[in-house]
């Protein structure tokens, strides 16, 4: 079996309670990680292994971007500054309703992989229409995803009706069942999209299949009061009731909770998906971390959509996250860089049901690895390297990533994805879409 | 007189009332611009300019970071996720007495110079000590600067009193004046560290010398509360009796603002700077930027310190001003990215009391430019120039900048700067801070 021995200047596991290691290495065998130890330890026992230095880098473990739309990076920048029913009513929806198909998706897709690669991010918990191309753009661009069986209540051009949608999710399933790079999700759109009778089969779908499932709750105010309104309680309250509440639960936004809703996630043991800056542009409100870690919820991080964020940034979101909760709260301890990169590692690994093998750098992990460079003039001095991702690098610094012990991104050039006929095509579609 | 016709596919001029320009060039004449207009007309009359091809970049004018401690980058990073009171006394300010000295306030400059190249920064409104550092940083780095005349009314290693601080602020006045890239400010430190007598010898001065003023006000909640304690009255309502509101006012941070004293600001022409970043970072909250708008008020963007956001990324500033007030209010016309664009450039002109020369592309004006890429993946597709500077652009997507005609950063690498030798004796003098 193949062996690559990557030799950073430092290394951040984020295995609970171990600090940034400096000049240790880690050994790639296969698809997983074989070793990691002192760098002169492992060149002396693994003299056979392809050396990689990375004199100027942090390895960190590949990040989970657990909310994204993917396809919705051709409707990235299609309308701003405009008020959210606006955006989804006169601008988003009409675009969806006209354009969306199986090759826009797959296209879309595909864009959204080559950007995460190119900022560390080696899994996207993703929610569309088309799963079958979701599917397709993951494993040709050597990306790991969890595809969703993505229902709402109303036809679309992907499909008629609740009932269509599940089984066309359950194909997309079948047909890509065993494939190492995916993982699959039961996914009502939202509350407010989705009827108590829905919601109640795809639970049981996330039951029987066993995988997690993954739903918008609680994105606005008015969500809630219209929730109130239409089903006399709120809409956490109507999905607890419907025993939706578990740790199958990805729960995305939950920008507006009460006390006894942050007790009942913990209880859960439910993942919330904080998404700072989507939520921050469309005016949703802020997610209330500082409270939820309290708590103990397990809390995670996403980029949502490119139409509502601009960009699937996953430092972006990392950064975000720890400001946010200092600034709003007043409290400058809450947030810490260390937890922000949790959000976005070993939390979401565990969200996705994926803690064994995902989240951290670990002996017998996948070699899901992100090396993130120091060394240009923005990043320098470093005094606490773990704080200098969040504080101070960006995305542009991610130099090379691994997923599955496979390299896709190499000085920032993605191997699996030919980026210039990518954009040569998403170019076309998008002069079709404005001109008509 | 040299020429050169930059020939970008898009140009945003800053002009009120003008949009984004297509296939537009702008003529550069010695340290000016000297024509915009149709490509192919520019390249008629004028053929033997020098042309540069952008073909798929965006000009901007220059961005303008207008409240920075330049020399802090040496510090960057040295102490996150800590209360204000416990960074500053704990590790600020015993690094700042231990090792401030001109030459390592020259050399941090001088990394803020280059970090501000490389983001599209041409101006810098600057408050530290040993202002000639600073002077010697900007013009040996080709950069604009406000530089302070700062004061605190307690010693420091730079100064043993307030008299001491403004006479040796005036003797680096007196030493640098003529020199075009640099401006200069009278600039008491904050109202918790100078009296009422500083104030006004400084407002005083600033009058003589027909110069700006910088001051941080109303950062933290407890420095109003202090402010009370101390003067019976809220720091802005002091100040106000002493004089010091004006359009002179450059007033930093403004976070904590009552109804009357936005009315104030207003009916004053005060410059208010923006630091989001900085304010969430040291949890000291949001300042009010919608109803500032609503009141007319001139507000602006600043990064401050690179120990306190930790970034000098005018970039991550106008992103973060247009989602956090969206995010507040929840109003998400609010900060529009025309708005956030305008903090950087033409507002910023304006305070700095610049605006006939500087914050737009106009004939006339200097030619401070900055060409912006849109072609990356994580930038396409483009629907809407400026709000894709806005949303989706980050600093890393500045390919060159201008700064009064000359080119100073070209595909990402300063002209002007020996970055590997700087990084070096950066190298070198951190290190001995982390060994002592």
């Amino acid at each position: 079996m193949s062996q690559t021995l990557l030799l950073p200047r430092w290394l951040l596991s984020m295995k609970p309670g171990e600090d940034t290691l400096e000049n240790h290495g880690l050994l790639i065998e296969g698809e997983r990680i074989a070793a990691v130890g002192p760098r002169d330890d492992l060149i002396a026992k693994y003299p056979q292994a392809m050396r990689v230095e990375l004199p100027e880098q942090i390895l960190i473990p590949g990040l989970i971007n657990a909310h994204a739309h993917s396809a919705m990076t051709l409707l990235r920048g299609v309308a701003d500054d405009v008020p959210l029913m606006d955006w989804l009513q006169n601008h988003i929806w009409p675009l969806e309703k006209k354009w969306v198909s199986e090759e826009w998706t797959y296209l879309g897709s595909k864009l959204a992989a080559a950007e995460g690669l190119r900022s560390g991010t080696t899994y996207i918990n993703d929610m569309y229409f088309f799963p079958t191309a979701m599917a397709r753009a993951a494993v040709d661009s050597g990306v790991r995803a969890a595809v969703s069986m993505n229902v709402i209540d109303f036809p679309t051009g992907y499909a008629s009706g609740p009932d269509d949608y599940i089984a066309k999710g359950v194909a997309a399933y079948e047909q890509y069942k065993g494939e190492t790079l995916l993982d699959w999700t039961s996914a009502p759109h939202a509350p407010y999209t989705v009827s108590d009778e829905t919601f109640i089969k795809l639970r049981d779908l996330a039951e029987k299949l066993d995988i997690q499932m993954h739903c918008h709750i609680h994105e606005t105010a008015g969500e809630v009061e219209d929730g109130i309104k239409a089903h006399g309680v709120r809409p956490i309250t109507r999905l607890d009731k419907l025993g939706l509440f578990s740790e199958r639960m990805i729960a995305v936004h939950m920008v507006h909770l009460n006390e006894a809703e942050i007790e009942l996630m913990a209880k859960k043991g439910v993942h919330l998906v904080h998404n700072p800056n989507s939520n921050l542009k469309l005016a949703s409100g802020v997610m209330p971390l500082k409270a939820l870690e309290a708590a103990g919820v397990n809390t995670i991080l996403g980029t949502d959509g490119a139409a509502s964020n601009n960009r699937l940034d996953m430092f972006g979101e990392i950064r975000s996250a720890a400001l946010l909760a200092k600034g709003i709260t007043g409290d400058p301890t809450v947030a810490s860089a260390r937890t922000a990169l949790e959000m976005a590692t070993i939390r979401a690994a565990k969200a996705m049901g994926r803690a064994d093998d995902l989240g951290s750098l670990e002996v017998g992990k996948l070699a899901d690895v992100v090396a993130v460079s120091l060394d240009s003039i923005e990043c320098q001095p470093v005094y606490n390297p773990a704080a200098q991702l969040v504080y101070v690098a960006g995305r542009e610094h991610v130099s090379n990533v691994w997923v599955g012990g496979r390299q896709v991104l190499k000085e920032r050039q993605p191997t699996t994805i030919d980026v210039p006929s990518l954009l040569a095509e998403a170019c076309d579609v998008v002069g079709r879409m404005k001109a008509g």
